[in-house]
């Protein structure tokens, strides 16, 4: 059976979570403390030499990190993913949006109001917001045209976005400005099995 | 012809404009001032709704950005992608990481220095220059055990990180005690129709 090493808060593990449990594909989930340190161990360093979750152990012990190229792994050959050329390179696209344009700052500002580190953390907050709002205004920008992100229809493109913009808020993000972010955030809530972050 | 929306001196443009190369596939190369803001204009937002370069404009007008989802568009079918399924997969680990744990250190470190921002910049260049240096030993203890990235040979993972970490040194960074990379850095020098990041 596959292995998830997770932490239950992490957008990033939720990606992960989200695609197993509508691919129906059964894992067993190892929830890691990333405030105490358990992915810095020497064992898990082993498993993902950049000692993050997720990182997905393989039935022959093959281990994969980083969410968006777990989720490409689980989802090629099926409706997750594109079939053509451009499609792939599209969801892609959007996937790297998110773990540069968007999660660094709308993540990390969830992250550091979870941990109590916002007052500490000085000026780098209003830039982090300032940051995550233009990453937001992009989305807006694209999903006011259509209703998913690439191919036509939900796919791990989606999945990206959405694990860490659904909790935005969290991080005192107003989505209110964001219309057509919010109608498409309801129809990925709306997909067949779909599961909130709190879900294990 | 492929238009290539490009800035010389930026390893992200390069990642794209070495590939081209090595596929032997012509390209118009339009050059971008972004400290002049040539990638925020109304027009170039319409190619790319997130003004950065690289972005790669097809024959028929569509335009995709980010630099390795531009290398997955032009490397899937030739010897630059892996064919099975969980090299494909490490493959974008490494891209991936690239871009969270890799680019915003070492690139940044680079482009301050360059820009000569280093000094207004304060407590966040100590703070980057350790985390580039974790991007390193990272680097280090997977290419201490081969010669590859992914699939046991020369792929687009090799160019994503290959792009910043030959310049690392323009950032201040020492390659000195990362030896397995300074070989790596070496092996894909040596690649068929390789070129430098001088070359546009």
């Amino acid at each position: 059976m596959l292995k998830l090493y997770d932490y239950l808060a992490s957008g990033n593990g939720y990606k992960v979570r989200l695609l197993l449990h509508q691919l129906r594909i059964p894992f067993e989930r190892i929830e890691l403390d990333i405030l105490r340190g358990e992915t810095r161990t020497p064992e898990f360093l082993r498993r993902n030499p950049n000692g993050r979750i997720p990182t997905l152990e393989l039935e022959d012990g093959t281990c994969l990190a980083e969410s968006n190229a777990i989720q490409w792994y689980l989802a090629e050959g099926t409706p997750f993913l594109p079939e053509d050329r451009l499609g792939r390179a599209q969801a892609l696209q959007w996937m790297f949006f998110e773990q540069y344009s968007h999660e660094p700052y709308i993540a990390v500002l969830r992250f550091w109001t979870h941990a109590g580190w916002l007052a500490e953390k000085g000026a780098e907050v209003p830039e982090r917001r300032e940051r995550g709002l233009q990453a937001l205004g992009v989305m807006e920008r694209e999903l006011a045209g259509r209703d998913w992100l690439a191919a036509g229809r939900y796919t791990i493109a989606d999945i990206a976005l959405y694990a860490y913009t659904h909790v935005a808020h969290e991080g005192g993000f107003d989505l209110g400005p964001f219309p057509a972010v919010r109608r498409w955030l309801e129809r990925v809530r709306s997909q067949p099995r779909h599961i909130p972050i709190t879900q294990g």
